[in-house]
């Protein structure tokens, strides 16, 4: 057995004995192992699977533990993966990740605790997310919009993460930071341009703010060059939390995860109430993926109609044109912002639907009796479409969703003719191009598209 | 009317719309008008009459609103006081207490509204002071013990306060931090000695840390060289605060409340889980003051005994001697806390006893039914005669006191004859010597001790 | 014999051993010599004598090293003075004060060398100032004019000595800056009266700026409040840099080197070619001292006219009123240079003619020769008389002069009847309101005014 | 004609009127000469020429100015490249470089003048190279020993790249700093893998130290991620700064100046009165090119003897190695020279003969000379093999070396068969394997070794 103490950083040295009390294994026990499986993804970083369950089952001896020092409290490892040492030591990035962890995982259970009862109200779901955002410090007050939020795939080709890396150093130039999901591919490919970009500009203080949660922290570990990390605890306050600090979103190649955070964000702007919203959003690739961004185009066309197709922008194999139009929109969005007296960093004058905020629990019962038909208005067929990838995102990496196929077989989807056609299409584009699961498994679909 | 618009400091420009609206006048009348009123004391800062109500009606026009812009919350003062301003500015010191008083107004009724159904769990509320105090950044862990608490009046004669300043800069010469209560008199001297010391010594980060309560904090405005101020409900979570940040006490001469606080650490040190603390005592002043501590002493000892003497040194009029004293005994406390594995920061291995814990209300009834015999253990006596004290505090200066004495005239104080015969000649002591109000009003009594 | 190793502070750990060399006993005696002298008179802080002679007797076996070191170089103190150090170790403020004359005495050195040469060129005399305030690091470019230099006795009465506090208190507040050369008296009262007004603003950068020389720093140690201290080689130099640094200069009671200092300004004031400068000058002090002032406006109108009045203003017990002023000023100040295209941190637009900038060396045959009559513009008048004041300030308190005295009796100082007549009656004020030396000794004076 | 106006960096807005006239066009040609061509190389980064001539030629109509303005002085760029700049603003660590240029360039001017005399001296020699260290800020005393010398090509394969920034980063992950010449190749790779590795381990002040000279910053401009820069006048002056800040070096695979770089430290370690000195040297590349290593191997075993290999470790293709020896070997340079008590920021201990000190002008006569045969000890034929290929490199890519060669022909270099027989071979590799120019161009070799 091997064991490690570790130092805290920040303010998580604070503990006092009740909230040590809280994550001992034998007191508490979800809250207990919802933060040891959330502590070894993040020491698992570098890992090249994206299966937790694999993962979970390589380090079933791992242990975690808080102790009090007179210098605040301390971390223990036991048996930890090897690969997040040096020479014996802890990569202080990961150090940092942890504690972000522990940070997370004692608020949230405060906070739910509180808020428990008042879920209904989607002002206390926004207050929540405000609130998670806020303990980690990843509000900043005193500066001018400058977060792009990038999406994409974890699973994407070569020359597709060299292009975000490219698109990443070209931000970096312009002094713009950078949010993403904090996994590998599309999601750590902006963060390591950007710090290149940002060491020749001498920004000292730039921002690679990971959002996650627990149920996709081990399949899509963040890297250590996150250096903020913040753990919602579900994909929809995760999605609010990109939507609530982004000044400007970025699309990369990806396979469902990028699909539902496309349909997400589009499903929110084609509400009346975000008619006037400055938010860009851009959608760009390598000239090789030219023909991705057509498929999606027209899938979006074909669904949502023109007026979606207007709120974003396609660029094709430009990384600066890209980087260029974020630095020159941050200007259109200070000054909206401040029209209308909103907050730089945070949108609280962003419209978000409680079809939008309200989980999704990803059970075939739910999968099966979404309405995916026209006869619905665009942005709750966004909605219902987004809780359809949602599934089968969750049906591929997500602890949860992955059981329930394993016990009851693939989602069955159900919807119009040509919905599901445009569907089917899309999906099998993915599987095809490897989107959907790291390379090195066949991929073995978690759904069926059913074409009444 | 004025007004003035002041930019947050710290993290209080992140506020939600929920936070807000509840510091609204209309919405919530209890919490803006605590907000407004402990506001309204920080702004008053050297006024010089300790009388709340006279501040009160003095500024009843002045009015405080919270306003959100694009780079967080602002605050609007309307009809503030002249003096809080130098050519037309607000004085920075001043502008960080006031977003103290706003952090920790919110943060306490957060907290409240989780814990109130277990406050008698008196580890919810240890846990509730080291939660105000973390919040507000006040709790420190990478460093060495070297807080030392200061009591004393804030009504002192001249050449005491000379004193105080004297061994502030001594104790600042050694780097010491100074906590008080943060009123004029002997809550100033020291603060204001320790700044020239700690300049000297190129101290940069010294800390002037003020711990107060809404009841009082009118009649002992916080001086703006107080660089942390907090503010906590009550007198006794304010006192388990003291005792639990200090590694040395030191108490210069004083009225009832400083005789309240004598009593309350040594009925806490006579606890005999407490026999091993390692918690310097103090008990110090200039030449001119040496039959003041005579006669202290001699109470302590014919109430509490021997014992209870033997955890207070006194030293008169020498001001190195003092300073090196606390410097010396910070490397035992330094000892004491490894060796027991507690916390430099928050004394987690102090007993407490619920008696010293639970708050004490100063109802004519109460005081009334006070056990004040010998036929009790010392702590309890201690406990006891801390509550009278603090009875006498509160119709002295604090509003709800004052207003009870006014409607039920003074409190009576029954007990054993020896007992009363004692607070009698001490109480008269102060009364003599100018140490129960500011100078500048004949001073009425509150209270009349009763030999039965 | 007790010894010391103290570390560098800054980047006085950085010497090569040709420097250490050049400072070593053996090798260069009157360099070693020099920096010992300084050395010992910056440790021998809070001494009551301005009398040089007795301070280095008295610590005649004091001796001073520099060893080279891993982490660069130490200095080793052989029987320092004892109140330099709080329990056992020097005060942090008194450790900087050392490297800065260790900076100051090895730069000048270098320099000296350089410039040897070309001292007849004015330019270089500039430059040279300029220089080593630089290498000081003393000049700051990002910064908006507020640095106010103050002069006045270092030998004042208790009162004015409060009052110089009150006035440092209120600049400070407004955020200002202080200068001054760095003795006790009317050199340390703003310096400590700032302080406490800079905390109050949270102003951390507080700068409390002394200008010294080698001749006068034994009489007049610096106080460890100073936290930048310059050591120019005379008080030509010294005076130049007061001006090239002041964005206002404010004048308080003071015996002949303030004379000096304000003839010095008035002088050069009085140059066509600073007619339009922007530098405030203000006259202060408390009630008490109206009658000082009266004589010395007297004094200055009647020798170099009215023109020279209108250049000062005085100011009678009104701190505020002279913060305020001063604080308004540097909007004047600031709009001027900019208007010239001139540094805000050095005065390059002053015209300072040579016959300030030269060396005045106060031997006896110097002192007889000045021409203190009529016959000559204002401008050269003010220069000469500024140069009779100077020999009267070597006379009492530097060294050199001193011994001069000792020697061949008092200076003799001819000229104009009318003018001899108001030195004669100015110089008996100073002497009867003992301004010319620290209380203590009974005044022998250096000098005799022959009213021809 | 377009023109920009660009801000200082660090202390360099402080200049006299002196110093700015110094730099003027009009004032001192060679001086502003040498000012412009080093600015202009430095803001023709991203270049893909190492012909300097062409760059002059290309920006012929390039100019800069020092102008003074109110908050210190300013740069003002005429026609300066574009790729300077993002979008209209240079990028800020190219604006670092050029302030760092006009520091050196200032600098190095003045204490030519003072030393010019003694350059006979070498202690004077080594003060020099000291200084102009400390004046750079480049010498840091808190530290433990952590810089990591890499010499090696700026003309190397993408594979070999590759390596350089993998050893760069794993010395990164294990907080170890990087020196290099600051061109491209193996002067680039380690210090852009380094980044990564920092970043990881929170490193927030990694340092990346560039040492040039005038005549071959244009061939090589260092690299914006270069945060510190210094310009040593010449090549031994430049090599002596290396090889005194360094405490490790690495050595990837290079031309004509890595050989030179190499002979220089095995010469110097040959030196009997460094036989005891810690400092590693590893020569390391990846596995294509373990051939490469054997033949410089065989060129010392067979040039300077088995002594001299003894000095260095050859490590093919593993990263992780190298950066763990360095590592490790930082305990021993400490312990080294805190035995001795040298300094840990330069190197004062280690004896370099004046060979290795003095300029060599590389002049075919002098060339002609050099004495390359057996008949002297180790230590001189390594000075003098380390001449002829220093007039390699300046006939291959300094402006000065170029014109001769252009002027007379190729270099004739004579010497022992067995010697030169040699050198032709390893020359020979050097321009198959592409190292003496960057690619693009036929390589036309400057020299011509004749085997008598």
């Amino acid at each position: 057995m091997t064991s490690f103490q570790v130092n805290p950083v920040g303010s998580m040295d604070l503990l006092s004995q009740l909230e040590v009390d809280k994550l001992t294994k034998s007191s508490d026990h979800s809250l207990y192992s919802l933060f040891r499986n959330c502590a070894l993804a993040v020491l698992n970083v570098g890992s090249n699977t994206d299966d937790s369950e694999k993962i979970y089952s390589a380090y079933s001896d791992f242990d975690i533990k808080v102790i009090r020092r007179e210098r605040g409290v301390k971390l223990e490892l036991i048996n930890p993966p090897e690969h997040a040492f040096v020479d014996g030591e802890l990569i202080a990035g990961i150090r940092e990740l942890l504690f972000a962890v522990l940070r997370d995982i004692l608020y949230t259970d405060v906070k739910r605790s509180i808020s428990q009862q008042s879920t209904d109200d989607t002002t206390h779901l926004t207050h929540f997310v405000f609130d998670v955002l806020r303990n980690a410090g990843s509000l900043r007050t005193a500066v001018d919009p400058n977060m792009v939020v990038c999406w994409g795939g974890h699973s994407i080709r070569e020359f597709e993460y060299q292009y975000t890396k490219e698109v990443g150093y070209q931000m970096g130039l312009r002094s713009l930071n950078i949010c993403t999901g904090c996994g590998p591919g599309a999601m750590k490919g902006p963060m390591k341009g950007a710090t290149i970009g940002h060491l020749k500009q001498r920004v000292s203080n730039g921002r690679y703010l990971g959002l996650t949660e627990p149920s996709i922290i081990a399949a899509e570990p963040p890297n250590p060059i996150v250096n903020e990390l913040v753990i919602l605890p579900d994909i929809e306050k995760r999605l609010e939390a990109f939507v609530r600090v982004a000044h400007g979103i970025v699309i990369f190649p990806g396979g469902v995860g990028t699909a539902e955070e496309l349909l997400y964000i589009l499903g929110i702007l084609l509400n009346p109430a975000n008619a006037h919203q400055s938010l860009p959003v851009i959608l760009t690739g390598p000239k090789e993926s030219e023909a991705y961004f057509n498929s999606i185009d027209s899938f979006i066309k074909q669904t949502l109609g023109e007026e979606a197709q207007r709120r974003y922008t396609i660029v094709v194999d430009d990384p600066e044109k890209v980087a260029h139009i974020m630095r020159t929109e941050m200007h259109a969005v200070r000054q909206y912002r401040k029209s209308i007296g909103d907050a730089y960093h945070f949108n609280w004058a962003l419209k978000i639907d409680p079809a939008f905020q309200k989980p999704f629990y990803p059970t075939h019962e739910n999968v099966e009796q979404l309405n995916l038909n026209y006869d619905q208005d665009k942005a709750s067929l966004a909605a219902n479409l987004r809780r359809a990838f949602s599934a089968i995102v969750a049906g591929n990496v997500k602890e949860e969703g992955v059981n329930q196929i394993k016990k009851h077989g693939p989602f069955k989807i159900h919807g119009d003719k040509q919905i599901m056609a445009l569907m089917d299409t899309l999906l099998k584009d993915f599987v095809e191009q490897g989107r959907m699961k790291l390379p090195g498994t066949v991929y073995k679909p978690c759904y069926q598209v059913i074409c009444e």
